[in-house]
């Protein structure tokens, strides 16, 4: 048996949404950015920046955007950013023009870059027992985010993280059975929702503690249901707001 | 001092290019198979699926898209795909149309979805001493890839991974100082080349084991040089290949 520290705590991942109000030290700060830092980057362009947003107009503000009460509530709040303003500037000191950087390409690179730090931090968190929200939320709307921080173009807002000592105990949220997720040499194109009942069956024995009077709905009712049902949201403006960030405009290539 | 072996790993993180001739065992595979279910998921969508490619064919094919020597040699390859085609099959045998499933915005939580999931089966990996390296080479030619494993509509080969037991020790590759990457609540738009000066120098320092005869160029001018200037190349064919795909087909909305 060769589990080890990481991957017990790897394998007992649960997202965390109630914090103790205790900030995280400069300490954990440290190793957390450093963590982030040593992720591996796409051709080495390391297109990624944090923010760390301890204001709390700012928190209040981006908890407006979030719709969800534990955002900028206690906790330490980050956002990850897609950055390639940076190098954009290094090409431009140099005499060169903006090349690849408006290519769907490198903003992918870059959206590789900045997630795979973000969860390369969820795991450093949770090693020290700290707990950790992940924020897609903050896309809600994309464009007010870019305002209430002030960023640049050629920068886009694409997670954010809560992270702080948890003040909450939730179950194991239980994932799709392998056999349903992971494939050798093929994809089976022969999904079965019978194939599920068992499944749908456990994920309805869920109590998730934002609304612990109820258990959650199956997993295939979730998926037929409101949450992907076509319906008006600002989130689609994502494309929109990237184009004026000057970011993947080049859908027509090809 | 709070580092633990979790965090240790994460900051000795080299990627690993050249793998000896074992391949990893079931007990290692169900391993990184259980972290990648456990990761996060965006709405607990779990749209991500993850291919393990033995057959000798498709990884001589996936090594002629990547152009990497190594792809496909030793070491054990994976693909991670960005999958909504599972959740649009349930959606149909509920008899639900596909609802949100071909924006911007779902194909985005795809990505979330499958780029944390790898990242997490690195971490687990590197823990347990085997060695990593990411596959954005993959994309190099995504509609290549995409026939290679006869995938249905509605997936996209998003990054590969290769894991095996390291045969090579690069050394520690130097990052950006962290006060150019992690920002407290606003974005500091001053970037200036000659503040780079001394880490572009410790860029010069590091051997890239591919070509060890020589020190790799200052990070400045690798951002202004060839690999970020203009050039033709069929990974920016990806936007046209993901509608063909039937994802992210709204950029026109809002």
């Amino acid at each position: 048996m060769i589990k080890n520290s990481t991957i017990n705590h790897q394998l007992n991942h649960r997202t965390i949404r109630a914090f103790k109000s205790k900030t995280l030290t400069k300490e954990q700060l440290n190793i957390l950015y450093s963590v982030a830092s040593h992720t591996p980057t796409s051709m080495f362009m390391q297109q990624m920046s944090i923010m760390h947003i301890t204001d709390p107009d700012k928190r209040t503000a981006i908890r407006e955007v979030s719709k969800q009460p534990y955002v900028g509530a206690n906790g330490d709040l980050f956002i990850f950013l897609v950055d390639l303003y940076r190098n954009q500037q290094i090409r431009h000191q140099k005499g060169k023009d903006d090349g690849r950087l408006h290519t769907a390409d490198i903003f992918f690179q870059g959206v590789d870059d900045a997630i795979m730090a973000a969860q390369n931090v969820i795991v450093a968190a949770e090693s020290m027992d700290l707990g950790v929200v992940p924020l897609g939320s903050i896309k809600n709307d994309p464009q007010k985010l870019i305002d209430i921080l002030d960023l640049p173009k050629m920068t886009f807002p694409v997670l954010g993280l809560q992270i702080g000592i948890p003040d909450q105990q939730p179950q194991l949220k239980p994932r799709l059975p392998l056999k349903f997720t992971t494939f050798d040499n093929s994809y089976p194109r022969d999904v079965n929702i019978d194939d599920l009942k068992d499944y749908d069956q456990i994920v309805t024995t869920y109590y998730d503690l934002r609304d612990a009077n109820r258990r959650v709905d199956s997993f295939t009712n979730q998926i037929a249901g409101p949450k992907l049902d076509q319906h008006y949201t600002k989130r689609d403006e994502i494309m929109k707001v990237l184009h004026q960030q000057g970011l993947c405009t080049d859908e027509n290539i090809g």
